[in-house]
């Protein structure tokens, strides 16, 4: 069926045409059915929404989330035809059923994915089946293999290094340092990060704070062989796209299902052509792994999957029970890493770093084993740290003579004291964060809050325990009313739970 | 947040409204987010779809379903407000995490399925953890109940009694004799049912060709208060509404859970006051359950269920192998209905008839164990049941004195004649309802396939197989192509599989 195009400028987050009715009849296409739209050499799938009037006969709507897909203007001529069910929905049918799947299959529902192919709710439950029935090694595999070639690749030679951290740590910007000591060192390290979903602010969030995070392809090629490194927006590259539609979909459900995120991780990397890796494993209270066992078991995992990849794999498990760094939010933590660059900032923030890095130097063998962490502390005292993020920030646009003093932090503050006196016993990460978000970060960069003490501190009442930063009056009243609330620092009592 | 309503008259299946970008930005929602809108004593939470130019700052765009749940004008004043994620989806969450729910917890679940609260995400997780982790008979009971308690209920009395038919099998209108045979004897059966989804036909649709089925409450209460039963489409009444919005995930993914299958028929049933209820499983090739050890397991579900809900039920297992009747369409079947009703109609839809409806009288108490179906078929003969049922037919705004032959059925037709000698082993259910829906059954009326022979005749090669109807030649074509590649009738050739 030939229809002329009416353009809508609404975005929906997914493929929506509205039809009339009659046109969608003489098709056999009903409300929430599917049709398939091609123009030129362009073809998408789109949910129908249906009208008697808003469009007449012989046209069809055009929401921008197609408009964009297929590149069309008001007035193309579009050929639209019913579809039937993608095939790859039987896989995900078969996945439920408690099947195991095979390369191809998994090949098939990754590419209907990445190909918008598949409704909300097909992909909700192929994220609920593979969550609740898990995935073999072989299904991780193939699912790595399938985001991998789904996306787009590059290839930046050999001895290629990279790093990931599992996550749930507030502050915890060690990227922001092990990437300019690796790439000091000649090593290559293009680094994507993410920016936050649920935390307070992601690497990508704070790096944004001092440089561009955002660029294609050819933009970051150049970047990295200009500095062998780069700290950008994974978003932005087209690598291993089907991990960001599968997590819009985990996101509200809370579900994180292992096998998807070994794969989503390592896929990642692999479009990059990563040779060795190190994976950062925070274990802890209020941290997204708990228990020591899951993070072996995990660590096993992500060696075992990167063996099957011809990729070297090592695991940190890591104190994860508190926050890393003092400042929590995009700004607040880009100048704790400008601080710890030029070795004045937090402790904790530069003794993670340098660990990461100097296990990565080993890693790769540029270090002989147990000099890694000892070279590493050399690159960052002697300035050459400092020096290569510099580099690294004008290439990606920023200001290379940016100052820790420069970074405007939100005016209106409040000041949370001590209730207790006694030694601060824990920071809870996920309670810190609710407070930071409530405060306005990340979307508000200069919003957030900075931790004044450390677990295993001693204070006393009223002692400053933290301060919150907003921009707005509201945002402050809502984040102080929560940080009374939710008492993310227990000070004094070391009793964890009583069992009566 | 105060927005005036513009309305765009856009069918969405869910509901749907369009912010400016601006004012999403100020009330913190992004696309895709929900919102809560309240207009005078109504409110409806619903999608956000964002625009930068569609509707303007202080209007918000509303699409036909919140229209006709808030029941709004164009440039009404509405109060938007964010809304957080339903505390049912922590449930949701629950479950997929393998835990059984509670009575409070799963009220909570089907009160914000039928508000509309939950995203089509959300649903299917809830659907997809059902089917893959199944149900307690707690939870079934639960299911039951939350669903009867947020739809409409009915109270006709006492001695309700009704009949549910699994299905999967083509023709079997079985309830449009048994409601006649049942309602003359003055019990009252007040029958919902359904329209077809996957097949050629549900009861509703081919009631339809003989009276209206869309009744409101008082309508039906009306309706059952003449003449002791009815024959209606259960959509048009507010009977368990949880149901249609669970069946309409379920469908795109071939998911047909237990539990929610067990609740949804129980649910219907409670909610019009039933006292005996029979079930009919049909088992067989083709049909949906397709061992004797399924319809066992699923039979005393059933009547577990009933007893916990005060009901009494009496499942029949039944041939469930080939089609019943030889109409396969809503006009088709229509005609049999008829005939049959005459005392001339296929001799197989009669026989189920008079067993289902014999055992229905049995269980009622109304007549003793044994002589059921003798009773049932002297109602029959007697001409009773033609006179009752002609009676509903007025009831229900149609013709009573609608005889078979006044039916319309299609002029284009094709005979599909045997191209083997030898007994007929199978007719297939599925196979025949596919060929049927190709010819355009259910929405084209007249359409469908009659059958010519039943399992166990003997015939040539030449003789007639069945004839397809259809009012359009390209349908006809194609439902023809279909026949000769799936050869739906098996002649000849006794081997059902070789093993080799």
């Amino acid at each position: 069926m030939k229809l002329k195009a009416r353009l809508y400028p609404i975005e929906a987050n997914r493929p929506i045409v509205v039809m009339n009715e009659e046109d969608a009849k003489d098709l056999g296409v009903f409300v929430s059915g599917r049709v398939k739209i091609s123009h030129k050499d362009r073809g998408v799938t789109a949910i129908v929404d249906t009208t008697t009037s808003f469009v007449k006969e012989g046209e069809i709507g055009i929401f921008e989330d197609v408009r964009k897909l297929l590149n069309v203007s008001e007035g193309s001529n579009l050929e639209v035809n019913e579809t039937t069910r993608p095939h790859s929905v039987e896989f995900i049918k078969k996945k439920v059923d408690g099947y195991t799947l095979n390369e191809d299959e998994i090949m098939a529902i990754i590419q209907d994915i990445v190909d918008n192919n598949l409704s909300n709710i097909e992909l909700s439950a192929f994220v609920t089946a593979g969550y609740v029935k898990g995935y073999t090694m072989d299904e991780i595999v193939a699912l790595t293999k399938a985001m991998v070639e789904t996306g787009q690749q590059i290839d930046f030679g050999n001895n290629i290094v990279d790093k990931h951290s599992i996550g749930g740590v507030a502050g915890n910007r060690t990227t922001m340092l092990i990437v300019p000591i690796i790439a000091s060192t000649g090593l290559i390290i293009p680094k994507t990060s993410s920016r936050a979903i649920t935390s307070p602010s992601g690497t990508a969030d704070t790096m944004e704070v001092l440089a561009g995070v955002e660029f294609d392809i050819d933009e970051l090629k150049e970047i990295v062989n200009k500095t062998n490194g780069c700290i950008v927006w994974g978003g932005s590259v087209n690598l291993a796209p089907a991990d960001d539609r599968i997590i819009r979909v985990e996101y509200p459900l809370s579900i994180d299902a292992e096998g998807h995120m070994l794969a989503s991780v390592m896929a990642k990397k692999r479009s990059v052509g990563s040779d060795y890796i190190i994976i950062d494993i925070p274990v802890g209270r209020g941290s997204k792994v708990i228990s020591i066992d899951r993070a072996n078991n995990l660590a096993h995992k992500f060696i075992e999957l990167g063996r099957r990849l011809n990729i070297s794999v090592e695991c940190l498990i890591t104190d994860g029970s508190s926050p890393i760094g003092s400042g929590i939010g995009p700004a607040l933590e880009a100048r704790d890493v400008l601080s710890a660059l030029d070795n004045k900032g937090p402790i904790d923030l530069i003794d993670k770093s340098l660990d990461l890095a100097g296990t990565l130097l080993e890693l790769s063998g540029k270090v002989v084993r147990g000099k890694g962490r000892g070279i590493a502390e050399h690159i960052l005292r002697s300035g050459k740290a400092k020096e290569k993020m510099m580099e690294i920030i004008e290439a990606q646009g920023g200001d290379p003579d940016v100052k820790p003093e420069d970074i405007e932090i939100s005016k209106k503050k409040v000041i949370i004291t001590s209730e207790h006196k006694g030694m601060v016993r824990y920071i809870d990460n996920k309670l810190i964060s609710t407070i930071a978000r409530a405060s306005g970060a990340p979307r508000m960069k200069s919003a957030g809050l900075y931790l004044h003490v450390k677990t295993g501190d001693s204070i006393d009442i009223g002692d400053p325990l933290f301060t919150i930063y907003s921009s707005t009056k509201s945002r402050l009243k809502e984040a102080s009313r929560l940080a009374h609330e939710l008492s993310p620092i227990r000070v004094g009592s070391i009793i964890s739970d009583i069992i009566r």
